[in-house]
């Protein structure tokens, strides 16, 4: 170990109940970007950040103002001939509504049982906090840090990062790295690293079935017309086959098979099938066939019905013939699917369904790309060194089923591969009442990212 | 034409005034069936009506409590050697909201444009009058009607007349005749006289499909679990087949076939399918091949869905794999079919699907058996005739696609025909604000009835 890790690892160790207080302000800003009447607070913190980042040492700090919430920015770029790391984070929170489940009020933060209690404790300004200390940490022992940085945080993350995307493609230049970490995820489990390394696509949609000018009597006109509930539920039901497949004719077509030795890897670390079951309280599982439900779920693309209505959903019964029905559909996508063409696929095989005596209509909504980073890249390879180290345990490589689609923007316009490091866990709470954050993770994260900056300089 | 019959058409004419301004004030009693605040109102017409009954010179005359709103009976049984008619009609009304919109209030009669605007208009009270009115008639101009009959007005028809079928069971020999008369529906259009002899049966679930013990994020377990609205979409998908037939196995074993001359005369009195889909505003009729849609809807039985829903059905899109998805289907159902062994069907064919991952439950409604009555019996010819007569224009033969469980109760208990003879318009908002009646169909409609009982004197 060098002399400068130690030192590093050392003094975050001395300074921990300082480096915690500053956590504990940088929490007590409420910035909801949600809530307009948080306008302000949001601007403040943006300020605080950008104060903090200057005193631990970055250079080039700027807080560059959007139609929305302001980029904080700044950098450390005099590691002659090392690589560079974008640094990606987001300083605004979820509203806190309902306030009443509350334990502790969410903007003063407090310590319970080893967990710093607070809105955002974990997501994600912990974690922001978490490389800024790492930062510190080698800028204050050592003067310099091992690797070059740039730190990029926004203040619109919890409502879909808006004004990111543009800014990053017109910033492309001063952005250019060799790799962006973000540090917005979890672990597997308790105690278990992971690097998440593929996060599916998006594509959503809402399709309306009209019949009649007005509801009907199911007497007077049962028989007479087409039912747009019934219409709907053939549409609905068309969309798979009954072994789980999704039936829409070439909905498979660009998706990239699953390698062996993801598969292989996957299935030492799935829970297993009926404890699966159990916890959530299904009979059994089930999804596409000739997959295991973690492949389904991280590897294979799906479409789910996420609401559906019409007609008579009261108590009781009530004899009437609807005149509209509505769905609400969404797909995740895996690399190569383009959510655009799929959006294409499923309206023309509505189109093709041809129901007679109603009118089917497609509404579509913001869509997101799959993200795959090559994981066999030494520079991600490295992240799992960095874990193993602080953590003493192996780090697993993992795909996750959600979307997140600033990331798959980062790794497609800087054109770099893009390390998810999250140190949160499933169970704390971000986006609910009493969110928190492990104070073991915070700590054991600090200590990854310092192995990570090390390791990396010397690859 | 007998003197004795037209001493009777005189006679109301003669009396038309007196005899509307007789109906007025039924009308203005706020019999609200359904309102506990209105059960001194419905007893108090109970008592008007059987005064009305007593005065035109009806015997026996007896108002008999049930555990909600009274029955009222009277009878006039000295017609030796000729038929003996049931009359059944009902002398409770629907709600009055939204009152706002009524023109004039609805306890307030007013004639305009030759409708008489009242709630109860037209359904029931208007056509219970004419039957007193063409009674009242006979006995004052002759002293005695030309046939027998017994009336009996009830109390709960627009809250499902719960206790009519015990009492009707109960009461039987007292009840027993050579046919039921209810007036209590409409023409087939302004000038087109009908008499329905069949109308459909009802028989109505509700299906629950359950999940995981919560909803899910899309992302995090799509793929893993079945989604209850995808099994829920299939189950609802699998109740048609693509040409609008009913696909649960055995559904049409004891459906009675149409009569050759019944497809034949409803071919006459159809509307043109263009006209039809053109005035309900859908692109073109549809339902089950073979049939063209009057047979449809009055001669073969229907699988509706009333209502589904599950999951969200807000504004934009929400990634959730909900945890549960509801149906509410109903069918119509025709001679001989049993809703019953129905709804058995239909929940032997949910199980038969054997949709994996998901827990699916049936929860059983109210029924309702289907009523036929012979169209060719003489008794209903004789009522044809009297129409024509009244109208000047032939009477057509109908049935219904409705469902009006009480008549089917009347015509199984006491094993006679039931003529339904309506007077009404289906255009005269009956539960809706603003109910009128016609005033020339009251009119006509009490001389078909003073036809009918003429000609059945002489059958």
């Amino acid at each position: 170990m060098s002399t400068t890790l130690k030192d590093a690892l050392q003094y975050v160790r001395t300074h921990r109940n300082a480096h915690l207080d500053g956590l504990k302000t940088f929490l007590t800003f409420p910035s909801v970007s949600a809530l307009s009447q948080h306008k302000k607070d949001v601007q403040k913190t943006a300020e605080f950040l950008a104060d903090e980042m200057r005193r631990i040492g970055l250079e080039h700090i700027q807080i560059f103002p959007t139609d929305g919430h302001p980029i904080v920015y700044g950098d450390w770029l005099h590691a002659e001939g090392k690589p560079t790391a974008l640094i990606y984070g987001h300083y605004d929170v979820q509203p806190v509504d309902p306030e009443a489940l509350w334990e502790s009020p969410p903007f003063q933060p407090e310590i319970r049982g080893g967990k710093l209690y607070a809105r955002g404790a974990s997501d994600d300004k912990g974690q922001v906090w978490m490389h800024l200390k790492a930062l510190e940490a080698y800028l204050q022992t050592n003067g310099s840090l091992p690797i070059n940085v740039k730190v990029l945080i926004e203040g619109e993350e919890e409502i879909g990062s808006p004004h990111l995307p543009p800014f990053v493609e017109q910033n492309a230049k001063r952005l250019q790295a060799d790799l962006v970490v973000i540090s917005d995820s979890t672990l597997l489990g308790p105690g278990q690293p992971a690097i998440c390394y593929g996060l599916r696509g998006l594509a959503a949609m809402e399709i309306t079935v009209k019949g009649a000018k007005s509801d009907l009597h199911s007497g007077l006109y049962g028989g007479v017309v087409q039912n747009p509930l019934q219409a709907l539920a053939h549409i609905l039901a068309s969309f798979h086959d009954d072994e789980g497949r999704v039936a829409v004719p070439h909905f498979y077509d660009d998706v990239r098979p699953l390698a062996e030795e993801e598969r292989q890897a996957w299935q030492t670390i799935a829970p297993e099938d009926h404890q699966w079951a159990e916890e959530l309280g299904v009979p059994m599982l089930f999804g596409e066939k000739g997959y295991t439900p973690i492949e389904r779920n991280w590897g294979r693309p799906t479409l789910e019905i996420n609401g559906m209505g019409g007609g008579f959903q009261g108590e009781g019964i009530k004899t009437v013939l609807p005149n509209e029905a509505r769905a609400k559909i969404s797909c995740r996508l895996v690399p190569d699917q383009d959510p655009d063409r799929i959006l294409d696929l499923i309206e023309a095989h509505i189109k093709n369904l041809n129901l007679p005596g109603v009118r089917v209509s497609c509404k579509r909504y913001d869509t997101g790309r799959p993200f795959l980073t090559p994981y066999d890249h030494p520079i991600i390879q490295a992240a799992k060194e960095a874990y193993e180290a602080a953590y003493g345990k192996e780090a697993v490589f993992i795909r996750m089923g959600g979307s997140i689609p600033i990331v798959e923007d980062f790794s497609r316009i800087l054109g770099v591969p893009v390390a998810l490091m999250g140190f949160g866990l499933p169970t704390e709470n971000f986006h609910a009442p009493n969110e928190h954050f492990h104070l073991e993770n915070y700590d054991k994260g600090i200590d990854t990212l310092l192995y990570y900056w090390d390791t990396l300089s010397r690859a």
